[in-house]
């Protein structure tokens, strides 16, 4: 179906935005984002219009150790209301909860006694009971909640459709479709969201989009989602996020034209802090080992380790995943 | 009409991939390419499968000085000959013949005493009648013809048809679609190549797609023009291209699945060539100053005197573009 650029031109009032920068920006720095910068980013989605603005994962710390990480992997309550307050805003505060590296029963408190508005489950296909079991907990204290289904383009669409079966029998909010390894073309991510649209409407869920930068389509296929009527959106701030990164913020809230979103806040803070940080060394981005893992529709963590040991040897690396057995 | 997604992971045998590195890439360093580099990149064009070679522009000598400019600038008959001899392989050889900046009648030979294959003309809308005498002069001297109409995201789509009208009744065998800003979104441009077919069926001649990546969608669109029907697609080793640069080589091949496309080559002269060249100081690609034009739907001119100065105050940049008269 041809996207209906009518649409496209005037508001659709049900999209929502969420800013990921420190989620999956936090996997590239190890979650060390200063006070300074957060207070800045909390301010520029203000300005910009975004509706949701992910603090980080909130990572068991029985499981990880507190020492080797900064501290918006365990994104607390406590260091939540550091920054916001009582957050008295139309901007909502999200974090992500892994199935099976979150002791939520603990750490997830009622949201009467948080700042967060959205818990964001994150489960791989095999966990789905364990997704579910969190997202009644997360919705029993009083949550919106959204599930990201990781590393679907490597399963089977019965798979996938088993899944969203259970998912939408739950009390979870949005399903978010996630191209974890940056694999799927825009034509491909048109059947995705006809599959996860179609449970959201027997469901009576919303659906999301996740996207990877690996082929360079991560805004492009946030935009086909959109125009196949996907409402919620994740970016980062100069697409920020791991390995290839993410759909950039300041490409998605210059496509919207919803008069909210205000896409010189996204110029703002990349001219202030994402240029700076990316200059200091922190990397991430489309390259070549990621295009090379993204079209064999592979884990992009060979990719990141030919980026963290500086290889420059790309055509011997695609050669290397090439001939792997 | 949802792309055929079948369709895509088969063999489309009128698919045509045209490199234009020399002569979109040309205009960043100047034209200034060394005999070793054209030589590679023939050579890697041959290997990866790739059907046409651009090898710069055929300006017009009375018009540029020759002192100011590398030779691919004129990309004479002499020089193309220098690299390629006679050229007898499955690779075509093509340069671009802009409209009121070429000495046609002089500078392009009759096709039995050239090696060049297609001469691409290029023009603006506004010079319609001067494309056609290029056509009709390059067609007669017995070469493939193919016309670049550009910056037709400000145009009016009755003035397009006009053109596309009086262009399809010439002999000319392809038309190329221009996204000379990158300013346009994959919706739009689906239905800009509907527009194009249209006239393409009437006439029957093959459309082409020639993107740039203000937006980051340089690929995206021209995956969304070769799923519309598009059967010429231009592209550019690593994206070297004025301002944001073009549609990579890189990912064009992997997307497509016919057997004769090897992206591995392009990935090896990437590594060899392309990457060394930007850390020598060449300065290409998507950053947020072609974004602000592209969203602007405005020439980039503004970003690429943004890019020469080296600004970094991208923020400042967009408001200056906002407020313009």
């Amino acid at each position: 179906m041809q996207k209906e650029i009518s649409k496209l031109l005037d508001v659709r009032k049900s999209i929502r935005v969420l800013d990921a920068t420190m989620r999956d920006g936090g996997l590239v720095n190890n979650f060390e984002f200063s006070d300074k910068f957060v207070k800045a980013l909390y301010q520029a989605n203000l300005a910009a219009g975004v509706d949701y603005m992910e603090f980080g994962y909130r990572a068991d710390k029985t499981m990880f150790n507190e020492s080797e990480f900064g501290k918006w992997k365990f994104a607390s309550d406590d260091d939540i209301r550091a920054i916001v307050g009582d957050n008295d805003t139309p901007l909502k505060i999200a974090v992500m909860a892994d199935v099976g590296r979150t002791n939520y029963e603990q750490d997830i408190r009622p949201k009467s006694e948080s700042p967060v508005d959205l818990i964001r489950v994150a489960t791989y296909l095999h966990q789905i009971p364990g997704a579910v079991t969190m997202i009644e907990d997360a919705k029993d204290k009083g949550y919106e909640v959204s599930v990201n289904i990781m590393a679907i383009s490597t399963a089977q669409r019965e798979d996938i459709e088993a899944a969203l079966d259970i998912i939408g029998r739950s009390p979870v909010d949005v399903i978010y479709i996630v191209d974890s390894y940056g694999s799927v073309y825009p034509e491909q991510m048109a059947r995705i969201c006809d599959c996860y649209l179609e449970f959201g409407a027997k469901y009576g869920k919303e659906i999301g989009i996740h996207a990877h930068d690996n082929m360079r389509l991560a805004f492009a296929n946030t935009i086909e989602a959109i125009g196949d009527g996907v409402n919620y959106a994740d970016a980062t701030y100069s697409g920020m996020g791991r390995g290839a990164g993410n759909c950039q913020m300041e490409l998605l809230l210059g496509f919207l034209k919803n008069p909210k979103y205000k896409e010189y806040y996204a110029f703002e803070i990349a001219q202030k802090y994402m240029v700076p940080m990316r200059e200091s060394g922190i990397t991430w981005g489309y390259d070549l080992q990621y295009l090379a893992t993204g079209i064999l529709n592979q884990h992009p963590r060979t990719a990141i380790a030919f980026t963290g040991d500086k290889r420059k040897d790309y055509a011997d690396f695609y050669k290397e995943m090439l001939l792997l057995d």
